[in-house]
């Protein structure tokens, strides 16, 4: 018997907000500032686990962190000009200090491209310093006036990690481009994440870039949600400050750079793609707690601390071997409602002790996805719990790339796609001939969000809108 | 022959801001915002090295890491009236979000006990819950009117460590304060940061608390910093903002609280602590690097490629057993110029690897603080280089300590309390009746602050001004 999934595809975004406070990973909504939310401790080490595969993906390619100052004078912010319209409506100003009046407004950071560029322009001065990929894990500050949303749209994102690079030519830039989106997907792989990768259309790039390609999943009520974003960046920032570095050749030039950031919406992203009506299924690579112990009362209750010394031995030997490892011995519940306490926490692995398995020497492992159990021996259950996880997660990401695909089709006229992401939801591909009149029809008639094309465009059939040969396919969907 | 220690002692504070940048610290003063800096990526390390120590001792005594919102509405923040008292001319207040004027202020937390408060009243109701230790690491902002000092006195400490507790009685919450003492003790002692433990005076204390303990350290010029506090909060908060919880005995009372912190002063103080005119030394314990490997050309050219794989074996058997060690092998400076550079990063042991050490298998050690230096055979390189860096570590420990202790002395008259602070500098102790009166007049003698008295009193002698028997030492420094 498996675990209903008709809660959490059905009313998701009830679903989210249960999970999200009742397995207290993050308290949104009841700090007295709006769209804001306090990461609870059980929340924080999942973040902190999904950060710490980041850093070293991240450190793996060798980008070094380093740490900004949150406030951006504003002279400094407005330097670049398409960069600040971009963001200006939504910047949050600090005026005041203390009792006195600041002589320039600040801004809490929106993003740093212009904080970083312009240190930069102060660290490097030649190619041979050239590239340089830095990147900060930080908050930043949106004055959203759309609806917000805990994680998803808020106005502190707690958890930004913005990469900017430098590089000595425009190429250079696009391959580390190609670098970023290489890293996410693989950060997205381990997660068990499905995604697309997009070209952002022009009239959605990032402000103050040459283009931007995006990593869009579906969230379980087949909206589309922005995961992960890279944007050349060009000499835009550079010219903007006029920065220039020696080139190997001995002219003086503006370097190129890149940014690229994900956010909160990645552990987001955890907790909802894997769950069902008993709450998340976390990955066993970042779940904060990978096995939970639930010592099962003896018919006899004087054998109850027998259970519960084998219980504890249990414990010591997986934590010993580095598994994150829990033991639930409250006495106020039962071991039902304690089942009830830790899928919805989303813990991936139940280990079930009673005089049973003290006697036989074993441990009874159960699943938190398929609910399936085993009965192992004692001695080998940290290379079982292990291999049960490998298993696990490679079972969450087939069946989450599965639904994902189900969930990505082609159409051929608007209509269709209009009614396909208004009931089921998900991403609608159409064919298109590549100028923008004809993709914002498309926005318009669908009267949904377009995501961009295809890397790699593809060739044949006619656009949509016009009729023309097409040059690539678009893709659209109800966005976040 | 030893490394002088003149520049360091002598005119520490250039030398203090020569290291920060030169060794790519932190970048100061440059940032267009004054009183912020830039960690860059050495500097960086450091800091996540130091905060993961610190994690450490709080997890391991049942702390737990949360995070909460960087904006604190006005009108939460004045709900205790002392507290806000001690911060208001030093709050950043947001005023603007996008174009329009916010409803209310929201103030740069400068610190969290408002904020945490009223999310415990939320998430907390009775005796059953109790005692719950939350801690954060998080950036706090005070606009400083005094002069402001890199990682001494900034407007934005980006690395503020407040652990917040909440406790049924008054005793549980004094005893946490013991703890928190403790804790921050081991702390020091792990970095090797001497430190004296004192009940800071009345007039002196926290803002909103009971009492106030903290730790002082003295810098190479002689003035004391504080770093690290602990506050007795009582039930200031919690009535402040009607919060009851319910007590064993099933009434509803008040709980009490405790709140204690440390900041970036404390990689201040790794940095300084142990340096000479070369640079700091940094503790093995948390140097992003802790060994250098420096190829010494040979005589014949041809060699080279010899020495330099040896050089790479060493460094693969180093960081395969955990030791973060790094090649030198850039080929633009000598070797001379590559110590120059390694000893300003404080790194504490060098390695030096010429075709000597290829033809008998050996490594050549260095050690950054006496140069001393010992060849040792490659298999036991490892080894060796823990043995070293446990000595290293208790060495500059002693010595720190014992600069520490020549540097805090009794005194029967505040003339020579004013001399010796005013040339030697360091920590001077006076006896004192205990009136607040003797203690302000104490220090508008000698224009220095009052540290506080030790926490055990000491009876015998008299005050230094009232003639009155003394109840316990004062102690009193020129402070940062």
């Amino acid at each position: 018997m498996k675990i209903s999934r008709e809660k959490w595809s059905q009313n998701f975004s009830q679903w989210f907000d249960w999970v999200l406070s009742q397995a207290e990973f993050y308290d949104y909504g009841r700090y007295p500032v709006k769209g804001t939310g306090v990461w609870m401790p059980y929340g924080f080490k999942l973040r902190q686990n999904v950060i710490d595969l980041l850093r070293s993906l991240l450190d793996q390619t060798g980008h070094e962190e380093l740490l900004f100052p949150l406030l951006i004078p504003e002279g400094l912010l407005k330097k670049e000009s398409e960069h600040i319209r971009g963001f200006e409506r939504e910047v949050f100003w600090v005026t005041q200090g203390g009792e006195e009046k600041l002589e320039e407004r600040f801004a809490l950071r929106p993003t740093s491209e212009v904080s970083i560029t312009f240190m930069e322009s102060l660290w490097i001065k030649g190619y041979t310093q050239l590239p340089r990929k830095f990147y900060q894990i930080v908050s930043v500050f949106r004055y959203e006036t759309k609806a917000t949303r805990p994680l998803i749209r808020v106005r502190e994102l707690t958890t930004f990690k913005e990469a900017h690079t430098l590089h000595e030519t425009y190429d250079d830039a696009a391959r580390q481009v190609n670098e970023a989106v290489e890293i996410y997907s693989k950060f997205f792989d381990a997660l068990g994440i499905p995604y697309l990768i997009s070209k952002r259309p022009e009239w959605d790039k990032f402000a103050g870039a040459e283009y931007t390609i995006a990593l869009d999943t579906i969230m379980p009520d087949g909206r589309a949600l922005q995961i992960g974003t890279a944007h050349h960046l060009g000499q835009h920032f550079t010219k903007a400050m006029d920065y220039k570095v020696q080139r190997a050749d001995g002219s003086l030039d503006y370097p190129h750079q890149t940014s690229y950031g994900v956010s909160d919406r990645v552990i987001a992203t955890v907790i909802s793609i894997n769950g069902d009506d008993h709450g998340p299924i976390l990955p066993p690579l970042v779940a904060p707690i990978e096995v939970v112990i639930i010592p099962i009362p003896a018919k006899n209750p004087e054998d109850d601390q027998r259970v519960l010394s084998y219980a504890k031995e249990v414990l010591s030997m997986l934590r010993s071997s580095g598994v994150r490892a829990t033991l639930d011995d409250s006495k106020d519940k039962t071991p039902g409602e304690k089942y009830y306490v830790w899928e919805l926490k989303g813990v991936p692995i139940r280990i079930e002790i009673g005089m049973r398995e003290v006697t036989s020497g074993t441990v009874f492992l159960k699943r938190r996805d398929t609910l399936e159990s085993k009965v192992v021996g004692r001695e080998g259950v940290v290379e079982e719990i292990r291999e049960l996880e490998r298993r696990m997660s490679e079972d969450l990401k087939a069946r989450a790339w599965k639904e994902f695909r189900e969930k990505v089709r082609a159409f051929d006229s608007l209509d269709d796609v209009k009614k396909f992401l208004e009931t089921r939801g998900g991403i609608a591909e159409v064919r298109w001939c590549g100028s923008e009149s004809c993709g914002l029809k498309i926005e318009e008639e669908t009267n949904s969000r377009v995501l961009g094309a295809p890397l790699e465009p593809t060739g044949g059939g006619n656009c949509v809108v016009c009729g023309k040969p097409a040059s690539n396919s678009l893709r659209i969907a109800k966005t976040y």
